[in-house]
């Protein structure tokens, strides 16, 4: 059974990492480009439009918004899924308060479910065949909600079918898989009921965290095409990336059961939990247990694929100036059960936020310079396959146009402080927006002052700032930045780290995640979810408004060094060892930041004027495709979607440039003239061409090459 | 020695797609972007400077540079090569008739020559071991520049060392390949020294047709990364697409000796030529003839591979309102003897067209809209390698930046009409310009009515028109537009096909290839290079001083239909038998048309006014970035460089769209359910995909995707 905890672990990450949607095709009226008013082309950012829409963003009506959202069981593709389909499509078409267009998308795509007839099973079978034990099939009824005949029952989506038996895994030999959330790791140690949601923001004893199973993200049977109908499908035999065993979650009630009547040595302390026993690793049952000699596990997956129509909802208000720039927002609408913080929580804000810029807009008050196009992703948590889908079918559109896409998808994890996750150029634009916002609670500090209290990080160039993240693939930003190399941001309001040391909210993609939740123990007053709002809209009219887009590319200068710095620290004396110059690396990024300081100068230079808008179109189109030049398509052949260098997937020990930890880690332990090592040399050479390109990109556009 | 005309065909093509350079880091003066006038944001094309240049554009200074460019051989990296790099930089960094800046890139790349020391040869060997006759090492001297010492003896560039020994070829046991070109071939059969050059263009008996025997382009051993000294390199042994057996070229002279005394059937008739003799097909030497029984021919080959050092050399001139819109001009430098046609006579008017220009630049008179960059490659006989270098170190830039390239390789094949090739959008920006200049000779036709008369066909849209040929992998435009996806074409003055069926002009890549060569035979007179040059000249000042880009997009349209009839006519019956249906890539085919027309009368709408110069801008992004939407890094995973959906190399036997024509081709005799039909479904997928891209980039920029 050590599988299981450690799988827990892996699936707290995995999980943590997948939340989901699909798409296809519009039938909405098509609009038009009218004429941009010239005499607008040199306007800025208006402060007095962002204080209104600041003051509009209201809390009671993000909470309606949740409570609606969050009333029933909206799991992708279910009939709820596309009721809300319909009531994003109602807002955003709207005549007072919607926006230029609305339409849906729809993908058909390949969903994993359990069989309706045939539920999963987890039994403990006596060594005459009599069933000892079983686990529940579905959470307590404790509110009311877990009782809705549409809750999913708890299953690992993308597991194949199975019914395997056996007490614990064998190190080469393991036929199945269970897998439950220790309260050590969830609930702070908290396990009994009375301590537990309704009574606390803790996980019951019967909640199970569903959550899918596949590695990669996107519809797994069309990998980098769009899953139109008439699109070509893989054999789902010949997909990849599926679990390969059978695999179903449980509660850590019935974790209990099962893992404190395990005989064998004793787990090593990093496993242990706090379920009240000592965990053993097994083989078989303890014989002063409550399961006679013999007994057996008996884990019966009845999980079916099926082809589902999904839908992605986007909306659109055209810019005015610059109608061909693109700044997307989105979120996805799917959930496992009631999902009332993963995903409504961010969809609620969503929807408060397009419906005051949809307000001034049909006032005629405001038309943003470049175009804002808001997005409700499909079946996000199967795999990211609404926003993949989509990047998949426009990519051409979104590689040439887009500014930045911000993904809001949990919006409150909990009410300390501000998380922000993006690439360098955005961190400014989230700073400029936080240092304005109160945050709230009883103190009157800004949200970036409230943030940096809890995450900090000393930067060479600013000193004390709050610590930005970086983007892996826990959300829809996922195909935004790492297939089409579009700066991207996900940003939430969370925990105090000191208070609690949960994995994630404790009823995260369980029964119990629903409005009362949220609305008791989340968020009350729902100001957190306001400061999300706020930031977020804040961060939007910047982007799509600013004259000067508002994306410090020289904040890469700091981020390349620091990665920079890793590599000749950690990994330079065995890259000499094996005659592997940093060299050329060292001057790839010098060059990138002597050339993100002219740049700076220039753009500093040009604002105290009046510049021309070709002009500031042109230096804005350097600043929009700096992320693109990262892209490599070619750099990581074994990884699904992944090409941007800097922030593909890191496996290797050493923190720098992925390509290059990744290849070094591999070839550490290889002779001088292997493969791996040639593996080395050629991703220091994507990485350096990357770099130089990136550099090449900033420079004064008619310096010859 | 049936492999010897057979693959004399094949060089025929591999040759005739195979002229070439190399490229480093450049050490000159930063250009500064200064700031564009804004008064002249709105300035369209100027019809006055462009009469002006047509004027100026002179046939005796082309001529006089021709003289000078091929006074010496000049092979790629030889120090005459690096004499010419330091002309042109003389030349576009002349006060008074240079260019704004220029420079050279230096790349190291892996080159193959013969050994100086043992002379690649092929002997007859008699059954006692006695050399009964040896091909000429070199051509005959018969106008002295044959004698130079710098002229390369013939080779096969990367056809690897050996010494076979045999008569001719076993069907699959074939261990050298001599290559020669027939008579009827290349000189209409005529074979005598007295109907050859020096008393006619016709390849005297002596010469031979050097060539690159590498399957793809660009530097060998740093496929996808520039060739920087630090690049990583694979080794040469790991390296592919070199050719696996010895290959020596040889003259017609020395191929009648061997080929007129062989026995055995007869040749089929296709495989005559003009020796002479009936063409046997072996094995061994006839009784008869003057080998005695029992002789061998041996091969002996002693080609090396070098790295070497090969310079671009690029210069700029700088736009007045768009510096970040680049047209690009180029031409290889390196030849393979002293290469007066290919490629002198290319750079004789590149040479002439920079120096009008930048005399107008110079004086203050003209600065064009978008910056204009010139460029001389280097080493495109070994495989276009200075111009892919050159597009995988700045493929960002050009990704982002490139309106067009032009390429001009050989200028005059022969005199009597302009031939083009490109892609559907730069057709108009052609016509446009053929029409307004008057071809050379008594008739008072425009180059274009000229044309009309030697190659045409009929337009559904447009009626009769001249035929614009489609872009191989000849010369260095195979980099922009099958890598890129950058609107490219080919332009030259070219043959009477009444006249001659000569492959190529005769002399091609041979060492009779001189200026008195030119001077006589090819263009006396030179003014179908000033027609060339007036030509380019034309295409180059729209392109670059335009308001609105001169590339009609919706001349697309009409190949995509065109493309599409023959899938349905020649493949519809196939496809439906195996349940393939065509419908999804005709409704794209009918999006993309439909977008194109909207867009074609939104551009005339706005043409009549006075358009913002951000509207202009914006437009001018679509049309310029059309070409990138066909690109598909993934779409032929089996082919180097290769993404264009529309342009890639069709093997399959139906003219129509490359993916699906070659996946048909595979498919046409495997099972149903075989990986060979999937690929014909996920060609079909990548193509609808791309054409739906692109139709979604040329609606209006806010439609709803």
């Amino acid at each position: 059974m050590q599988c299981v905890k450690v799988l827990g672990g892996v699936l707290g990450a995995a999980a943590l990492l997948g939340l989901g949607i699909i798409l296809g095709h519009f039938a909405i009226p098509k609009g038009t480009d009218l004429p941009a008013p010239s005499a607008s082309a040199s306007q800025d950012l208006d402060l007095e439009i962002l204080e209104a829409v600041m003051g509009q963003l209201d809390a009671d009506r993000i909470r309606e918004n949740l409570r609606e959202l969050s009333k029933e069981p909206h799991l992708a593709t279910s009939p709820r899924d596309e009721v809300l389909v319909q009531l994003l499509l109602r807002r955003w078409q709207d005549p007072e308060s919607g926006l230029d267009s609305a339409g849906t998308s729809e993908y058909e795509v390949l969903l994993s479910f359990p069989s309706q007839k045939q539920p999963n099973r987890v039994d403990v079978v006596g060594p005459a065949g009599g069933i000892l034990f079983s686990s529940q099939r579905s959470e307590e009824n404790l509110t009311g909600e877990q009782g809705d005949p549409n809750v999913v029952p708890p299953y690992a989506a993308y597991a194949p079918p199975g019914t395997p038996q056996a007490v614990n895994a064998a190190k080469y030999g393991v036929s199945g898989v269970l897998v439950y959330t220790d309260p050590a790791d969830i609930n702070d140690g908290k396990s009994l009921p009375n301590e537990t949601f309704p009574h606390s923001w803790g996980l019951p004893p019967s909640g199970v965290e569903r959550g899918s199973y596949f590695e990669y993200f996107g519809d797994p049977l069309t990998p980098y095409l769009p899953a139109n109908p008439s699109s070509f499908r893989l054999d789902s035999d010949n997909a990849s990336g599926f679990p390969p065993i059978p695999t179903q979650p449980i509660g850590f009630k019935d974790a209990e059961v099962l893992l404190c009547n395990l005989q064998g040595a004793s787990a090593p302390a990093a496993w242990q939990g706090a379920l009240g026993c000592d965990y053993k690793l097994g083989p078989g049952f303890r014989s002063d247990g409550i399961f006679p000699a013999g007994s057996q596990v008996n884990v019966s997956v009845y999980n079916r694929l099926e082809l589902r129509n999904s839908s992605n909802v986007l909306g659109i208000i055209r810019g005015a100036v610059e109608p061909d720039r693109y700044v997307l927002y989105g979120n996805h609408r799917d959930s496992w059960v009631h999902g009332a913080v993963d995903p409504s929580s961010g969809t609620a804000v969503l929807l408060e936020l397009s419906r005051v810029l949809g307000t001034l807009l049909k006032k005629g008050t405001w038309r943003p310079r470049r175009s804002i196009v808001f997005a409700s992703w499909g079946a996000e948590e199967f795999g990211l396959i609404g926003s993949t889908e989509f990047t998949e079918e426009s990519f051409s559109k979104l590689q040439e146009r887009a500014v930045a896409y911000i993904n809001v998808d949990i919006s409150v994890f909990a009410n300390a402080t501000l998380r922000a996750q993006g690439t360098p150029p955005v961190q400014s634009v989230i700073f400029s927006a936080a240092k304005q916002i109160r945050a709230p609670g009883p103190s009157s500090l800004s949200i970036y002052d409230n943030w940096i209290r809890y995450s900090n990080r000393s930067s060479p160039v600013y000193g004390l700032v709050p610590s930005l993240g970086t983007l892996g693939a826990g959300s829809d930003y996922a195909p935004f930045i790492h297939f089409l190399g579009i700066s991207s941001m996900d940003i939430a309001y969370t925990y105090d780290r000191g208070k609690t040391s949960a994995r994630i909210y404790p009823t995260y993609h369980t029964a119990f995640d629903t409005f009362d939740y949220v609305d008791k123990f989340v968020d009350p007053g729902f100001s957190s979810h306001q400061a999300v709002a706020r930031t977020v809209g804040s961060v939007l009219l910047r982007l799509s408004d600013s004259l000067f887009l508002p994306l410090n590319v020289s904040d890469y200068s700091e981020t390349l060094r620091s990665l920079l710095q890793a590599a000749q620290q950690d990994l330079g004396g065995l890259l000499e060892q094996h005659n592997i110059s940093l060299g050329p690396l060292v001057t790839a990024v010098e060059k990138f930041e002597e050339a993100a300081t002219v740049l700076g100068q220039h753009i500093s230079a040009l604002q105290k004027g009046t510049p021309d808008p070709l002009q500031v179109r042109m230096l804005n189109d350097q600043l929009m495709l700096l992320e693109r030049t990262f892209l490599n398509s070619r750099a990581f052949p074994e990884e699904r979607y992944y090409s941007h260098v800097l922030w593909a997937p890191r496996t290797g020990s050493v923190a720098t440039f992925p390509g290059l930890s990744n290849a070094c880690s591999k070839a550490m332990n290889t002779g001088p003239r292997s493969a791996a090592w040639a593996e080395v040399q050629r991703q220091l050479s994507i990485l350096v061409v990357a770099l130089e390109g990136a550099a090449a990109t900033l420079r004064p556009v008619a310096d010859l090459w």
